[in-house]
């Protein structure tokens, strides 16, 4: 679609000026609109047609050393437990009005898991990942099937699986969680069950059942035919993201295809029964960027959320620049054009976003303007 | 999925009591998450994720008198032009706020058009249909094509494709919008541009060119291959539905499968290039219950609209009973429970849903009571 | 694909003239392989991996004269029952080596059935249809359902569907057969079962339940959901295939876009439930050239078989010509290029492939060679 | 599908015994059918349209000794070379009247490279694949990408990709070539073009640049979004093969799922961005055998190919019985019951199919005897 210029603007509804009587007409019939709970639309279509998305969402960097400080603080002061179910700072996005959204249909939160500490086990139809930004020691119990966490690591709970934490190592330890709340909490579509308050596995393996069925590249056990909604991978290993990144950027120096763009590598992780997303509504990638790279201005539909894994740089997002460090936090609301920078140390980050939505619905759009 | 009984409720959460001291800690400790723009999931997590959908729209009956009356006021009072676009009366689900929304996903408006009259050309993300509930001598333009409405009609504009309306009859006439706006506002997906003033075509033909190149029952133009996002139909006429009714009838009278239920007749509109919804996030629907049919009480996940288009009868939803006659228009909220019966004359219902975006996301659900 | 200009000939595989030694042990080598069921591909590639397409199949013209002459004559001495099944004469490509393909993948036939006769039921995994030439007053019992068979009318009996057939007119009927045989038969993958000896259903109803069901345009009956391999509807009947094409060429009469090409109206035959072929090996198509108008020749990946149902013109195919008139037969190889023109009074053409197969398997191609 | 026994055969058909005088009317009547290129269903139904397949193919064993010893003399017999193009001894099912077909669908050969020698580029819509089972030191370059070949190693050269192999060892190399020639022959579908007459790519790397690209599990490279019809991955490694195999049987040992049956592991070999199989017309598979553990015995419609990987056991097929050991190519027909009993030292099994072509088209059946 050539989206052209995106400038025509929304003309002021010209009704021509009343007359005090006429005035009084429309301010009955108004008035009898609202005691039938109607609305004229002519009053209000700029706001709800925009010309382009408008989003109430605002740009925002949580900075690490703040987010991390309050977690410790949370983990002397409240138990986690049965009701409360996890220790999770979420992030609230300024622009939405105090709810715990980070965008429109995004969450993320830190979670936060002292030395043997649990969390019980529970299934919600919320898609659910985590991000594991330092530390080890947690296995995440998934249906039954324990799987290990530690940095680098991305771990999927998709809906309505059964799950819970426990931590066996000496130490805290805090990651990313990433779900679909706020969408499936606006489009009523939510479902929650209690599961075991002990954990049902409390194995400690290096690698998850998950992982011996599915993480070998190309290959899918015989005895698991056919397509699933979300990927049935527990844990995508930081070793293997890292190994994919750096082939990237070794194919580059080679003068071969592959990387995203001029020093910037990037991964997708999928659903290897599908070849798609991870899960129906979330999408997870990681980025490497070499020093000094930078990516191209973007608008996209939709809605990103990066976090810095390593390395310092720029995330530019609309007219706003955020200076970025380890396990810092910046979204990007829709149709904001964003970009990143790394500074000279390079910039690795993970990213995950709604996109999944909007291209299954057919609402997705990129638009990429040149010479600006 | 076997959905149990869905009584699992949200424990309370008890932390214990804090000492006076502790709880000055943890004021302070929330204090400075607000201010760093985070919330703990523990304070909120049964508003957040319910046992099941709690939705915030509530079920609410508009009466076709009250529409139509101040729909025509409103013709008496207010012009209709380029800035207002559209002299359109939406409904404002009484649980959603004061916006114009009758689901979080769905618009649903009440058009009207003075003899004469010209809506100019736009077009906009938005998907949108119009059903005919009476009246003729409407043209809607869409992409060039002058498409003819009449009582019984279901008519398409997809998302960005251009479209007004001009009324040539001597009698104003009314019609349902429904559109995807509320959700497209809230997920900053949509997109709007202004087209031609004046309608680009006038002319008025007994059938659309997307009739006569898509309106015959299994054939399709073989200079069109391929599959569309959307329906190419830009008319679903009355004969045609009503004729599909009338056949699922005489197939049940003949003892033959067919029809929805017993006495229960209904009908999906369909994109002919995939069997699938006419449009990606909304799909239509038509129902007929003979004299006295009633429907099996269901949940479901996701939101549908009746209009009445005959008859008289009930609609139930949860535990509010609505009288429906001609006209009326009922909203159905998430997983509420819901069952339509038909008066003695029987009761013909037109329907619209957003059940694409949930099944095309893996969040849809059905749930049948047995026995109550 | 571009495939610039197929010329690229396979060389001559020049083995150094061999001593007369070394041809004997070449032979005997060649003996030893033999003797081990193996071939050595060096001495048969050209063969095997021709540079284009090189069919065994010969484009053929049956007359339908010859064929209802033989059609009448095998109805006098014939009778038609269990065990022989059919009174089909079946087409038998000159190139094939006596088989009774038309090409590689498709059977096509002269089915003939006299006045009160029966053909018993029976199902087999082979895909069907028929497509009527003349006459009417026989019925076809699909799975239970009778489906009228008239002048221009298609009828499905796809794989594994029990079917019989009925004549209570007093005149014999005769019709086109179209079937899967050779390919399910090269390709291993047929199964047949005996049916009732006497029809399932003796009726004579005007349209059949399929019909009520699905042939509505871009409605579906709610009480199935889903898509299948086949299509739902047991019958097109000619009205509505002749008003497609009709209103295609009003369409291009008024100057909008419709047709296949310059005079040349076409439809294809489709599933309601996913839009795309009627069955999962066979497509069905209608053409209506205007009188004069011409195809563009083409080369394609498949074969083709067209039966003239109304009119007379040429059919080329290759070096060949053939001029044919109302039931009239002829077959397209594979890659031959091939064009059709009407004469002057307009041509109607049935027409059936196995593009499906080739468009399913990734093996499909198209070529039109410009300034020919 | 309920299959129940298979055993309904096919009457005889019974014409009532002709009189002399009607014998020479039919034989008048078959005689001018014969010169129309007509023949009656009547007389050959049984054979075209059998209860259950009937392949000519048969079951055959071919043993690594005859093959390995053949392909050495025709190294030193026959160069390779432009025109012959690959020294390749195909395997000609006993059945299939000289054809070099395995099965009517499928091409499998050896393939045998002496040290140094170059088979020169081209490409064909066939798809092909390479198995290796001992040796290694030869490169297959495809589209200028240099691919290692190990024993163990899956290779894929999927329809139209040039490629070419060089052997930069001081052995011979000799491996398994699969192809779908013998479908693409009788389908008339193949297209051949020749390349570089030198290898585009003479380096020797570890790992392909497709390796770096797509073989780390559940990711994808960003910048190669949407999905392909062949797998991008071309060379599967052994490493991760026997990896995934193993991870099943531990999982078997600690009582988890993921073996295919008992003592029974097997993974298919996959297109990662799709899930599904490697190429459209092939599916290929690892089968690995716990000492003494024995397949279920299974009907299917396609032709399967095993070639023993290690070890030794038994391959039943029909009423034959095989021993096999390293090297051996056994085919199953389709429908043929089949099971595979592995000897006390366990046994590993390459397998490929063309059972894609069958799923596709909706003309697959397994069925498993129960009770036998």
């Amino acid at each position: 679609m050539a989206d052209s210029d995106y400038s025509n603007k929304h003309v002021e509804f010209k009704v021509p000026e009343p007359t005090p009587e006429e005035a009084a007409e429309l301010e009955t019939m108004y008035q009898k609109m609202d005691e039938t709970y109607l609305k004229p639309l002519w009053r209000q279509i700029g706001g709800l047609m925009p010309n382009t998305p408008e989003p109430a969402a605002v740009a925002h960097k949580w900075v690490w050393a703040d987010l991390i400080k309050l977690a410790r603080r949370s983990g002397e002061l409240v138990p986690v437990g049965r009701g409360g179910e996890r220790r999770a700072l979420g992030f609230a996005n300024p622009g939405l009005g105090g709810n715990t959204y980070i965008s429109p249909t995004l969450w993320a939160a830190i979670q936060y898991l002292a030395p043997g500490e649990n969390a019980p086990e529970h299934r919600h139809s919320q898609n659910a990942f985590r991000f594991v930004i330092e530390g080890e020691g947690v296995w995440t119990v998934v249906n039954g099937d324990a799987v290990p966490m530690k940095r680098g690591d991305l771990l999927l709970t998709p809906g309505w699986n059964f799950h819970g934490h426990h931590n066996i190592a000496t130490e805290p330890m805090a990651w990313l969680d990433g779900l679909d709340i706020p969408f499936q909490h606006q489009m009523d579509t939510g479902f929650f069950e209690y599961g075991s308050e002990a954990l049902t596995d409390e194995s400690t393996p290096e690698f998850s059942r998950s992982e011996k069925l599915w993480a070998h590249p190309g290959l899918r056990p015989l005895a698991f035919p056919g397509q699933t909604s979300s990927s049935p991978i527990g844990r995508y290993s930081w070793a293997h993201t890292d190994a994919a990144l750096n082939d990237q950027l070794a194919l580059e120096d080679a003068g071969f295809p592959g990387v995203a763009g001029p020093g910037h590598a990037a991964i997708r992780y999928t659903n290897p029964t599908t070849g798609g997303d991870v899960m129906s509504t979330i999408r997870c990638e990681f980025h490497r960027l070499r020093p000094s790279a930078e990516t191209e201005p973007t608008h996209e539909v939709g809605n990103r959320v990066f976090q810095v894994f390593e390395g310092t740089g720029t995330i530019n997002v609309g007219e706003k620049s955020f200076e970025v460090a380890k396990g810092d936090v910046v979204n990007i609301p829709s149709w904001q054009k964003w970009s990143v920078q790394a500074d000279t140390d390079g910039l690795d980050l993970f990213c995950f976003s709604d996109f999944p939505i909007f291209e299954k619905l057919d609402l997705a759009r990129v638009f990429i303007p040149k010479g600006i």
